[in-house]
């Protein structure tokens, strides 16, 4: 049997990917996968949790110590407040951790690797966001290769939210019948539940849902 | 002015190759960065700060909690003694960590970024080893290609040690005046110093030296 390791953050996208490995390999098949990187907003690890549950799949969390360490962003430095737009520096959010992507798909493709899983799923996309170069598909193709060379596996990285538009990605949701499932996923930067509704991934998730002529589920979800 | 940061993990490769760097880069040009990755063996951090003491380069340690939480080798799992030869099952030997060195280099990318620095040393080699296919060179290039990509940033990745043997090492070491360096490194799978002599290290580093001629500093080095 075919097995896949989704990379699940809580958000709103590794939460429709995650129904997407379930619609391709079946529930038997699928294992999610979450980071706890020191994250500002613990609400993320519970989303992701209360997001598993639901769907019904082992999943695992795991420790990653090392950006906290390395300091100097908003998502992980508690000194450092989440701004919008970018820095005049380095043209890139202030909540760009150098990197990030690139750990989260290398250490999930260790546990991959370890339970005998070829298929890796992440919901990054490089449309409609927010800058990161390593949500980009070039850059996930070459990290394919760098984790096939460096593990001598033959792991193949699925990014099925790539091209799509946040629009495009709620619709996808509907027809996976995963729109249950987002409210209780999280998206506000500011780790309000409801959300603040004013933090820029609010503002993308609401001009989302609102393009697709959709109701966002989170904003009608009782508290936990 | 080019800087550059050394991957330093305390042994004679990395050693090394902080003196290739600092040929290279100058004293002033150059930064190491250690991981404290829940490695078995405690005496290599040391022998990694004595190290880049000596040299005096800025030295920074970055903790790494996520191997030992996915277990199952035998470098950070204290329940699995490390063995010779390579699994039947995967051909790599038991002290393969899947992903290790993809992690560390793009943690020091993540680092270098930081600082402003764009060169990155690593003393992997593809030559003489155990057998990891992450120290391979075509794994190296896909790497860098997606520590390019994913950081949108121009590093470049250093791997002096690609094509050298370890008697060849040995012999760079001397033209590099590394040999006193080498009094400090920490080779040795057991943990021990003066080293065990026996492990596959420890075999591998012996047989270095005595191919290149030269006497081991470590084995005249006084206890620290």
């Amino acid at each position: 049997m075919q097995k896949a390791l989704v990379v699940l953050s809580g958000g709103q996208d590794s939460t429709t990917c995650l129904y997407w490995a379930l619609k391709r390999f079946g529930a038997e098949g699928v294992e999610a996968v979450t980071f706890d990187y020191g994250q500002r907003h613990r609400i993320e690890l519970r989303a992701a949790r209360k997001v598993a549950q639901r769907a019904g799949v082992r999943h695992t969390q795991l420790p990653i110590n090392t950006f906290s360490a390395l300091g100097g962003n908003a998502l992980t430095d508690g000194e450092i407040a989440v701004a919008s737009g970018v820095s005049a520096d380095t043209g890139l959010p202030n909540t760009f951790v150098p990197g990030r992507n690139l750990i989260f798909l290398t250490f999930a493709a260790a546990l991959a690797y370890q339970r005998g899983i070829r298929h890796l799923v992440t919901g990054v996309a490089q449309t409609d966001y927010s800058g990161y170069p390593d949500c980009r598909e070039n850059t996930l193709q070459a990290l394919q290769q760098a984790l096939r060379l460096g593990m001598a596996s033959d792991i193949e990285l699925h990014t099925p939210l790539m091209h799509l538009s946040k629009a495009d990605t709620v619709r996808l949701a509907v027809q996976l019948g995963a729109l249950d499932a987002l409210a209780d996923s999280h998206t506000c930067y500011n780790g309000s539940r409801p959300p603040c509704g004013q933090c820029p991934a609010c503002l993308l998730r609401t001009k989302g849902f609102a393009e697709a002529g959709v109701d966002d589920p989170l904003l009608e979800a009782l508290p936990w």
